[in-house]
Parts: structure tokens; C-alpha cells; sequence
């Protein structure tokens, strides 16, 4: 297959829709994901997961992904609310969370005082009509007030249904106020660059796997990382003919992307 | 004025935020309308108030509005409600609701099992996230499902509080299933021009008073009526200079308008 003709010196993944589907109590591993991110371990080829997951803090999807049998470390896996906690400290803003509660234990040392921001996480059922015109009016009261939305999915899968994520609440936002949102997470290129230097790894030498085609696959394209889509999670039939972002490759799951880059690491 | 120039054979007024500004209880009539809407009326100039409201029913609206003091009849009110149950009915278009109870009746003979469709009025604290998901899944399952917004607001200010209106939670739903909504009520050129027909009056006999630049003023623009701003209800100091539309005049309110248009009638 093309998309492994010159090395894969270092890969990222998504974790839902990719290593497991979210759903009752911990959801269940997709069949083959835990085996195969053991082997790319095995084969030491450096991994790190990339995820959009804002309702659970990264330590609670750490052990749940343990608990599912998959060998994962903390510092392995990047997600938004870290990088938008780093943000606010660095622009010294003041933020109404639009937020899980699950997720708080993040923000704790966040000053959150006469806000001058807004940051909107998946809050799942918490976006609630009265939570969303409390953001609203922090913007439209305070013209400089920063938006910043962690991620811009559009829905996800959980419990085999589909849900909405956080992209259509910013949007909602971004609407009501005339602006528009900071994007910290997938498909913002500085997301996906932190990852790579972790693995001191460079764009062209590495594959980001992913079942949301516009976030993962085409965010990471945009990068200059090789962008797989699997036919898990979210994928629908339709994404095999997206008008905008062309995979570089379409897999089945992620066993069947693994078996592909370590046949080619075996070759090498 | 410049506005006045031509003669004025009918007027289409807004009423929340031109007649009254909603808010505890029945909120209360802004200074000088209940006066303004007096004189019209005896001066024998047709009126048909244009409204976007969708959380209660054009009887319950007109009721609360003689509360306040305005003589009006229910047959002059124009609003979206009964302008989509007719639209849904011609087009056999079942709908899922996301609407207020509050307005329940006005759909009581609407079909809703098997939802084809999706209505989206102002629901208020009934934008939920589990309904707007319930209305998602009818979109995202189904390709041909039309949504229909019931007007497309972006706020209003109620109890002096600027509070989002339906046009944000249409967004969302456009973006989460890339599509378009269908807009029913202002700024829809159909809605401007059922309430001119119902007068016998042409657009550019006509001027439209509203607190909403872009839906009132720009929406009567578009369809040749002219387009009066008010300086009450959500009116902002930067709708001076909106970038998109510039009014045939600002007023500071109701009264002023019916003090030109009426001084003009009387040395015609």
C-alpha cells in the first residue's frame, strides 16, 4: 500500500472510535485494538494518543482504558484540557468552564473570578440552556472575551448512537456573539505538533489513525502527517467520498493499519 | 425625513422589544407604544404586527399584550408557528418538536409519529441536550429530513438580560448534520409578504419597525419595504454601524416612528 512506501518512524492514534467505543460502564475494546497497540509496543515504535475526550479527565481514561487491557501510561496520552490550561495561564485569562463536572479536578488551579473567556468542553448533558447563556453572556458583555472550544467535532459514538460533541455548541456560540472560537485540540496544528515532538518524531515520517475523518485524518494531512481512516466508531459509509479530505489510507480497524506498518518495518 | 418621503399606506411593527420588553410576569410595555399603536390605529393606517415568537401562542401573546394595554386583535398577529403547521401539512412533513409546551397547542393537530422532519422554535430552558440530540438523530439517520428553524435570532433580552434565541441552536444542528435549515418567520421574505397581501398593501407602500437589525430591518429591506430601528428592546449602540444593513432610519423608539409617519399622513 502506498501510505507506508517511506518509514513510519512514529504513530498517533485516536483512542474512541479506535482503541474502544464509549457506552455503558466503560464501554468495550474494538476486537483486535488492544492486541495491536501491544505489538506496535512491542516493535518500538513510538506511539501517543491524540484525543478530543473532554468529559473525563486523562487519568480516568487512563484507567479505564486499563482496565478495557490496554498497556497505555499517562504521559502518552495528549488531550485539550492540559493544553488550554497552559493557554489561559500564558494569556492570564479567566474562564467560565462550559464543562463536565468529571473533568473539574483539571481545572482546579484555573482562576475562574469575573471571566474573561470562555472555554467549552464536551459537557455532555451539562449543556444545559442555562449554562450555555451564562457563557454567551460573558462573551457578548466583553467584546475581547476569547471563546476557546476543545475540539470542533461535529458528534461522536456512544452506545451506538450517535451524539453531539462539542463543534456544534461552539458554533452556536460563535453565531450568538458574531466570533470565532479558538480551536485547542484535534484539528489544530499545534496539537498534533506537541504529540510529535514528544516523540521527537517529524511530520513526514508519521501516521495519525483515526475514525473522524474531518479531525483526525484531514487535520492531521494538514500537518504533513500521513492520515489513516478506520471503518470503526463514527466512520460512515459516506466518508469513503468526503468532497474535502482524501485519507491516504481507508482500513478496516486499527489491527489491520498495525499489521501494515510493522510487515513494512519487518521488510525493512 | 427621508423615509416618509413616499406616502406610508401600511405598517408592519415587531412587537417584543417595540411594544414591550418580555421579562417577569407579563414584562411591561415600553414608554409610549401602547399610545403609539392607539394613533395608528385611529388614524385608519393598516398594521400587522410581524413576530418571531414561538415560546407561547399567538392567543396567549395577544392576551398578555391587552394586559398591557394594547388594543389588538388576534388576526393582525403574523407569527412562524401557524406559518410552518401549514407548510408541514402541504409538504406531508412529519416533525419532530423542539418547542416550548407552552405553544404545544398550536401543533395539537400536526402529525409527529416517525419524524421526517425537524421544528426548532425558541424552546427556552427546553433546549436541552437530550432533545436536541433526539432531533439530531432524526437528521443524521435520515438525508431528506428537512429542518426547519422558526426564525433565526441570534438573541433577545428578556428580563434585561440578553438570552439566546433559536437561531444559535439551528446553527448547531446545521453544522452537527451539514445541512441547511429552512428558515420560517424574519428575516424569510414569504413571512413579510403574507402580512403585506393580508393588508393589501405593496412593499413599497410599507415600513417595518423592529429592534432586530439584521432580521427586522434587513429582512423588510430585502423584500422592498422599508426599514425602521428602534433604539429599544435588544438594540445595541454598534447596530449604527452594522457592516451589512443600514436602516432608512433609526428612531429612539416606537412613539417617534408613529409621530413621523402620522405628521407626514396628516399634510398629505
Amino acid at each position: 500500500m502506498s501510505w507506508t512506501k517511506t518509514p513510519i518512524r512514529g504513530v498517533l492514534l485516536d483512542i474512541t472510535g479506535v482503541l474502544y467505543n464509549s457506552g455503558e460502564g466503560d464501554g468495550e475494546a474494538i476486537p483486535g485494538s488492544v492486541e495491536a497497540v501491544a505489538r506496535l509496543a512491542a516493535s518500538g515504535t513510538p506511539v501517543r494518543f491524540c484525543t478530543n475526550e473532554t468529559m473525563t479527565t486523562r487519568r480516568r481514561l487512563v484507567e479505564k482504558l486499563r482496565r478495557l487491557g490496554f498497556d497505555i501510561e499517562l504521559d502518552q496520552v495528549f488531550s485539550p484540557v492540559p493544553a488550554v490550561v497552559s493557554e489561559l495561564r500564558r494569556r492570564r485569562l479567566r474562564p467560565f468552564l462550559v464543562s463536565h463536572p468529571d473533568v473539574a479536578e483539571e481545572f482546579a488551579d484555573v482562576v475562574t473570578m469575573n471571566p474573561n473567556a470562555v472555554v467549552l468542553a464536551d459537557a455532555g448533558r451539562h449543556f444545559t440552556y442555562e449554562i450555555l447563556n451564562e457563557a454567551f453572556r460573558v462573551l457578548i458583555t466583553n467584546p475581547d472575551a476569547v471563546l476557546f472550544s476543545l475540539g470542533i467535532g461535529k458528534y461522536y459514538k456512544d452506545a451506538d448512537r450517535l451524539t453531539l460533541d462539542v463543534g456544534p455548541f461552539a458554533r452556536a456560540l460563535e453565531y450568538a456573539t458574531s466570533r470565532k472560537a479558538e480551536v485547542v485540540g484535534k484539528p489544530a496544528k499545534a496539537f498534533f505538533e506537541t504529540a510529535l515532538r514528544d516523540m521527537g518524531v517529524e511530520p513526514n515520517d508519521a501516521v495519525m489513525v483515526g475514525d473522524d475523518i474531518v479531525n483526525d485524518v484531514g487535520g492531521a494531512q494538514k500537518c504533513g502527517i500521513r492520515g489513516v481512516q478506520v471503518r470503526t466508531g463514527k466512520f460512515q459509509p459516506g466518508d469513503e467520498r468526503h468532497p474535502d479530505v482524501k485519507p491516504d489510507a481507508f482500513v478496516n480497524n486499527l489491527a489491520e493499519a498495525v499489521d501494515e506498518i510493522l510487515r513494512k518495518k519487518e521488510q525493512a
